[in-house]
């Protein structure tokens, strides 16, 4: 194969166009090969294919300097900058990430996870380059979805201001994770109809140098336009269509399926774990929120770009006008939410815990200041989610659980969840946020008849003494494994609390604990700096107890393993049991 | 007055073309005699006044729903709605925020403080009337200045897409606090000089049916057209050019100056507290930057749209391409910063604390993720900045401290501060945040020769035993009070503790002081629900030691008087001290 033949893309530069094409149609089956048995993001790679072999053949990285936006459509660039065997061979397949990372290579110029920073991070590398008189390109490749997020356009605006090299690729394959939403998408939509001759431009309107080519997949087109473009002193933007899930046809004709996944056969299109028909803590949202929906006009669920985590489309369809997928723009679901609770309907934002955090300043003024009844739903809040170092779900704790206002509620059961959100919905005081389970779903059988009202109060599950025990949500089953092992192998009859509030202490309970307790310990499913624990530590620091934190060490943990983590973390039954008992 | 007979919006209703543009004139002379004895926005609200008379002849306040950016302009909208009071009696010059305010009146709909939001929050308003069908007018008003902050374009893509009645009002005065920086500024320039003709429209690539009005201070013009497009089913954007500082010749020749400051002479244009000369921590941050800037091109400053709190405007024409103003949009100047700092820029990013938060997001992921040294410096974090519940400093120690791999500094004095600024800029290993000290310079004479590659080390200023003393920052002048009472007055040799880091603990220091200490006592300049005395409290927890943690109660103080908040928040030295002996 040719492919194997590259060892840094300035082997690209011999190679006449035609080889160019071979060497794509190489890199497409080998993605395809790679993909399918071990899954990862399809259609946006598969797009990208043919525009990955020119870049590389007209542009000379890592002088050129080379930005992704997401970089979740690196895999060429991966394969074409020396980790082709990362995707030829299948013991390496997980020698590389998933995105950028600058650990792997110097064509990597960052870790990237989040959308829309692209522009931004291009804009500070081509000042640098201004600054030291150097003369090399700066391009910034961004698909459309990511153009819906503020930033983008903060980007596009500076750099237009700035005036210097810098070539803005916006990759326009008509699709986001899901559909795309909002207005400039109807000026993109326009552009590509008029073979970019519509009156109308968004980016013109910005001051750039426009340039649309609707052969985003011809490997000749491309590197014509790239040549055209290349070594101007001035920004240019280049709008290029490209085919979502390019030369898979199950991908080209369900591209919401195909943005990303796990494994799959090449021969039905099919995922090979077929979804699961068990609830999920998911699924138990979903069925109540459409149940909810449908007897409540005025309860509207809204969502930043990832509407799957609450509905599929056929039940988007189905709630219609009390959806809203506000694209890729979690600011603008955050505030969105305020504005909404503000005038009387029953807003529910669904969103991860990673993503949440574009929008910290949108839940602290527009919602927690004006004290705002909305409802935020923190999906994959846990160790337990995803585990790139760019998408953790660890932080939210010590950034939620501060802010003024706020109600941080961790629910540890089916029952207690439903209980949670359906008073969340109704309530009109405070915004709400639930931290979604993550894991198999807990059934006790018995509804939480808990008047939340009661903000902070504790749950003690059993009394006990010497040690109090406070697990939290997702940990709130190992503090009952702990207490069961303290019991039954060290006769000490723990005392264990579900605080159910992350963002206050019921300070009645942990005062009383002195009379019966020496020992306090807190487990919290997060990192420890900023967390719950030392709230709790905190409070009880001035008392004669001691107090033990449980939690992730402040850290970027990246691809780990699961169990591994939590050894090194000392969250093992084992370890803290052993921690108790030298305490004691 | 006409003014005195209007007690709520309705009655502007009666009023003559004639009796409007009377109201207008009145107003305006109110608004300057509060304003040059009082302080405030003075140029917003000169160049809203017109605007704000025909908006409550036209509409009908509070059925159909203002909502205002920012809420810095909206003086004349609260004499008009039942507050002139607060306008004519200087003794009730008091009774109003300085921004829009539910608790005053159902004509305010949202606190509001920071940019760019209202259009998120008209969003939201409006998808809930339709939701309860109901048919009022929903308005934002967003000046061009606010227009650069990612959030109003998500807000803008987002009316178009729900595509109901929406009233976008561009008050557009060519002025941002300072100047504008952007693309989209170039195209409202194109606008206003072709009398909305341009080919090139911004609003109208994004989907906006859009009218321009260039007389945006006659009363007259603006009722026509707001009469044109009230009721309408359809979002609307109209583009209105008015003068900044309108009708006061000193703040319409000096925007800057005067869009906001403290009292004024209505006759010379001065302000009245004249610029002391006397040394502060801003200006000696601006004296060090200038200087270092002209021996080293690669240091480049970083600001979102409030460059006054580094340089004036002569400094910015003199450090030029080493200053870059990316308009208000502090997202951008995070991830910038990043760029920057990636491709060997040396960058310094100045940020008041409140406006940080909205890059939370972007310091995590592209400055800490990636591990950049860039330079964050935060002004106003301290209990002694601003006032307003919108605008407080106190919360960036809970939401950055707990960000992995950001080294974040607190300094207590000149010497302290300079050594810790110059090392920031010089590293090359982390992102860096320094809190700018508030308040009177101290300056120790002897020159800082700490090596901060120590990360975390403390300083003990003073060993003692039984109490030690941690007190940080702003803070630290607090622990040597009561150490000097505890020793003069209770004979207890205190230990006294200069922390110098935020985001990490000095273990080795906090392990050894079991051996002669009962208590710790941390002091902070800031909440302290998630703030560096819960992060001690958390490590020492397990130990033979007391712990007690001072900080402001995790609530949005508004307009608070310090001493008084200190007071109630136990953080005199008296109480702390009366606290310590109950203690030991």
């Amino acid at each position: 194969m040719l492919l194997e033949t590259i060892q840094q893309p300035s082997d690209l530069k011999k190679l006449s166009h035609q080889e160019l094409q071979t060497l794509a149609n190489e890199a497409r089956i080998v993605l395809l090969g790679k993909i399918s048995y071990h899954g990862g993001h399809n259609g946006p790679n598969l797009g990208m294919v043919e525009m990955t072999v020119a870049l590389h053949h007209v542009f000379n990285s890592p002088v050129d300097q080379l930005i992704f936006d997401v970089s979740h459509q690196t895999y060429i660039h991966k394969m074409l900058t020396g980790r082709a065997e990362a995707f030829l061979s299948p013991e390496h397949y997980d020698d590389v990430s998933g995105y950028t990372n600058p650990k792997e290579s110097e064509h990597d110029l960052f870790t990237i996870g989040h959308t829309s920073t692209s522009l931004s991070l291009a804009n500070g590398v081509a000042k640098a380059r201004d600054l030291k008189n150097e003369t090399n390109n700066v391009i910034a490749v961004i698909g459309d979805g990511s153009l819906s997020g503020g930033l983008a356009y903060e980007g596009l605006n500076n750099i237009v201001e700035q005036g210097t090299n810098t070539i803005v690729i916006v990759n326009d394959n008509d699709q986001s994770i899901a559909e795309n939403f909002g207005g400039v998408y109807r000026n993109l939509k326009e552009l590509r109809e008029t073979n970019g001759q519509a009156k109308n431009n968004f980016f013109r309107a910005l001051g750039f140098e426009y340039h649309y080519l609707e052969e985003g997949n011809d490997v000749a087109a491309l590197i014509e336009l790239f040549e055209a473009v290349k070594d101007k002193k001035t920004p240019v933007l280049l709008h290029i269509h490209t085919i979502k899930g390019k030369g898979f046809k199950f991908a080209e004709e369900n591209r919401e399926k195909f943005h990303a996944g796990g494994p799959f056969s090449l021969t039905t299109g099919d995922y090979l774990a077929s979804g699961s028909q068990e609830e999920t803590y998911g699924s138990i949202t979903t069925d109540f929120l459409m149940g909810k929906m449908q007897t409540d006009p005025k309860i509207v669920a809204v969502n930043a770009g990832t509407p799957m985590i609450l509905f599929s489309k056929e039940q988007r369809e189905k709630v219609g006008n009390q959806f809203v997928d506000v694209g890729i723009a979690e600011e603008h679901a955050a505030t969105m939410t305020a504005g909404l609770a503000k005038n009387g309907a029953k807003p529910i934002w669904a969103v991860f815990s990673t993503f949440m955090q574009r929008s910290y300043d949108q839940i602290s003024h527009d919602l927690a200041l004006n004290d705002l009844p909305g409802t935020i739903l923190v999906y994959g809040a846990s160790v337990n989610g995803m585990n790139d170092e760019s998408h953790l779900g660890i932080f939210d704790i010590p950034f939620l659980s501060h802010i003024p206002n706020v109600i941080y509620l961790a629910p540890t059961t089916k029952e207690e969840y439903l209980a949670m959100l359906d008073w969340s919905i109704e309530q009109t005081d405070h915004p709400v946020a639930i931290r979604v389970p993550v894991g198999a779903v807990k059934e006790t059988g018995i509804k939480d008849q808990t008047d939340y009202t009661q903000y902070f109060k504790s749950q003690v599950t059993k009394e006990g003494s010497q040690v109090a025990l406070l697990g939290l949500g997702n940990f709130y089953s190992l503090a009952e494994d702990i207490a069961f092992d303290l019991e039954t192998k060290h006769n000490i009859n723990a005392t264990i609390i579900n605080p159910k509030f992350i963002s206050g202490l019921d300070t009645a309970l942990l005062d009383r604990l002195e009379e019966k307790h020496e020992l306090v310990v807190t487990l919290e499913d997060g990192v420890i700096d900023g967390g719950y624990g030392q709230t709790v530590a905190g409070y009880l620091g001035n008392k004669d107890l001691k107090i033990q934190n449980y939690g992730l060490e402040k850290l970027f943990h990246d691809r780990y393993s699961v169990s591994k983590l939590l050894v090194e973390n000392g969250l093992t039954k084992e370890n803290i049991i052993k921690n108790i008992l030298n305490s004691l």
